[in-house]
């Protein structure tokens, strides 16, 4: 008897883990002979837990299927659940007896290195207990920061956005040339820089911004900064500095800490205004010049008007090549991307052990990190070039974006 | 003899006001039977008393002049410069005086109510004193405050980016469905709420999102504005809030004024987070729920990504009225924007007197402002969804926007 397939996303959206899931239920559906029902987990493992499951295939038809390729977000909705470290825990019976239940023969999870900690632990479970379900791990984050696998879907959209709109906010910047200014960029990624490091691509020929950037990899010294922010002055007017989210000085202290306003909510939780505004503030208050901070937010990992084709593509084929990896037999495997060559840009698609992914990070090398770490080398140009490549025509109604939305 | 034009630009930048500066030069040039030399001023009038000239007609043939038509920010450069009211002042001599050197016949300032000043004195300053030059002014801004126009180039473009954003984020808050949030989105506008209200445009059948609205045009009271937050949960989990940067209470005060931590700097300047960041912090005081503000900030007024292509073709299009109206004869006007129809939208170019313009503001009008101040009514939808119509094909090199800098 053909058994049925689950699929489900987790963790912060991207602006393409509808593309994996897209890649998912495509391949599923062309595999109808060895594939049954293809059903969607709603918010997760922790919506699964709760009975929370769709069928997909009538998408289809309704034509939300294409759709949703080129939707935002998490058209399954997400969770930010971790399961027990004891694989005797009662939920792993409730988890299996649903699998039961329901059929399932192939589990996919679309998400980072948490979710990929999920994918281990049931298929470790599955091991030990005999069950035959393929666990496969589908990766997913804006950070870029799963090992062993060249890049992850969703960065290069997110680098995308990055680099376009540091070129804007740059010619913005450039309007009152005859003035001097700082505009302070932040970024997301608290412990890894490489979307930081993207602002590096919206340089050209004409405009050296961003000219200084500042990763978390590297230790942030304020009194450094505001020299290297003093010694820019002596070639530009109008400066831009792109800042992580999570730059931190050397004692591992985040400088959004420094702020001396912090408060502190009712909760006891601090209510940090974010280190761009901190700078901004310093800045202000040491020179007296015109700044500005801008954080660039959650459209970092939403918007669908700086999707890059190439990750778009890749999102859609790592789906799809996963479902082929269960078919094939594989088990707790997580699709990962092997870079044949930069140019011509070419990669392949291959299986990685899923327990060798989960719960560790991928940091920028320290050798592309230069300029007393106020800049990014021509190794990450020559890395992330390739991955911004080719423009997503998103459907249209109205003259704004047309997105999917889950009816359940 | 042939008279020679000179434009230029002025006040905050907009993702069309280099539209509105290429349909100057283009009908410039078409006219070369009547119109000699073209020039811009470098960072406006303010430059132009430095003596920051720059042929224009080069453009053409080197490619810079189509690539500017899709370029953000402007690419003569601004200036903040306020002309004395006094037009016995020397520095309207000097100014006419340099008129003559460059044997200027025809005057072109693109900018808002401030620049239209400009224009008006510059233009009464030639009647007293019998120049012959005209003076026409082309609007610009994306607050879309100027008045005798039903809007203005630039605003357009911002809400179409503000409509598509607050869809993405709406699509990106949605994904924990099960747990509380709130989004709050601060939007430009310190007097007028237009930008803010064209968030009520991303709403879809499917999401109501943006559910509160708040322009300046109404005062702001904290108390409403939680109990409005605490009803709407009775309906929804996350919600979307957008707010202007000016909204302000019924006093006058600005709402992040009410900030306990704000901080002043050695220069005596007051360090203000905004709003948004206020009342993310009030409601997680109060309510203890996940809450996070947004600031749109510059990407609103500079992004190339969301460009209208109903209101790049408008700001091409006064350019060139402008150019017709100052061969007509006619000066001391502004190029206003009559609307004819709306469905059929339809449009028609007409001159207004500068004077009438400058230094006025055009607010939402008050019964458009709906449900205690936290809505915007349907005649608002009916009169903005015609402008953000189109798309623009912006041309790329290597996966980013390609965009004309100024070689001066």
């Amino acid at each position: 008897m053909k058994k049925n397939l689950i699929v489900g996303q987790s963790g912060g959206p991207t602006a393409v883990i509808n593309g994996s899931l897209y890649g998912v239920i495509t391949e599923a559906l062309a595999h109808s002979d060895e594939i049954g029902d293809v059903y969607g987990m709603v918010n997760g493992i922790e919506g699964f837990l709760n009975g929370q499951v769709m069928p997909l295939a009538p998408l289809k038809d309704s034509g939300e299927l294409s759709l949703m390729r080129t939707t935002p977000g998490a058209y399954l909705g997400s969770c930010r659940f971790k399961l027990p470290e004891d694989l005797d825990d009662e939920i792993y019976q409730k988890l299996f007896r649903r699998f039961d239940k329901y059929g399932i023969g192939y589990f996919f999870y679309i998400g980072g290195n948490d979710s990929m900690d999920t994918v281990s632990k049931l298929s470790r479970y599955a091991s030990v207990h005999k069950s035959d379900i393929r666990f496969i791990g589908l990766p997913k984050t804006v950070d870029n920061d799963l090992c062993l696998t060249d890049h992850t879907p969703g960065y290069a959209s997110a680098a995308k956005f990055v680099a376009t709109v540091l070129r804007e906010i740059s010619i913005d910047a450039s309007v009152y040339s005859n003035k001097k200014s700082v505009t302070i960029v932040e970024i997301m990624g608290r412990h890894a820089g490489w979307l930081t490091a993207a602002s590096a691509l919206a340089r050209t020929d004409m405009d050296p911004n961003p000219l200084l950037i500042y990763l978390p990899e590297a230790a942030f010294d304020q009194d450094a900064f505001m020299k290297q922010i003093q010694d820019s002055f002596k070639t530009m007017n109008n400066l831009i500095v792109c800042i992580s989210e999570g730059i931190h000085d050397k004692t591992g202290t985040f400088i959004c800490e420094y702020d001396s306003n912090v408060g502190v909510d009712n909760f006891g939780h601090k209510m940090l205004a974010g280190s761009g505004k901190y700078l901004e503030n310093l800045i202000k208050s040491e020179l007296g010049i015109k700044v500005r901070s801008i954080e660039l937010n959650v459209p970092q990992r939403c918007s669908s008007s700086c999707l890059s084709g190439t990750d778009l593509n890749e999102a859609v084929a790592s789906g799809r090549a996963g479902v082929r990896f269960a078919l094939d037999g594989m088990t707790a495997k997580m699709v990962a991307f092997n870079r044949i060559s930069d140019d011509p840009y070419a990669l392949s698609y291959a299986p990685v052990a899923v327990d060798s992914v989960c719960n560790l990070e991928k940091a920028v090398p320290a050798s592309w990190i230069i300029k007393n770490g106020t800049d990014v080398s021509d190794e990450f140009i020559k890395y992330a070039r390739p991955l911004i490549q080719g423009s997503v025509d998103v459907p249209q109604e109205d003259g704004l974006p047309k997105f999917a939305y889950r009816r359940y």
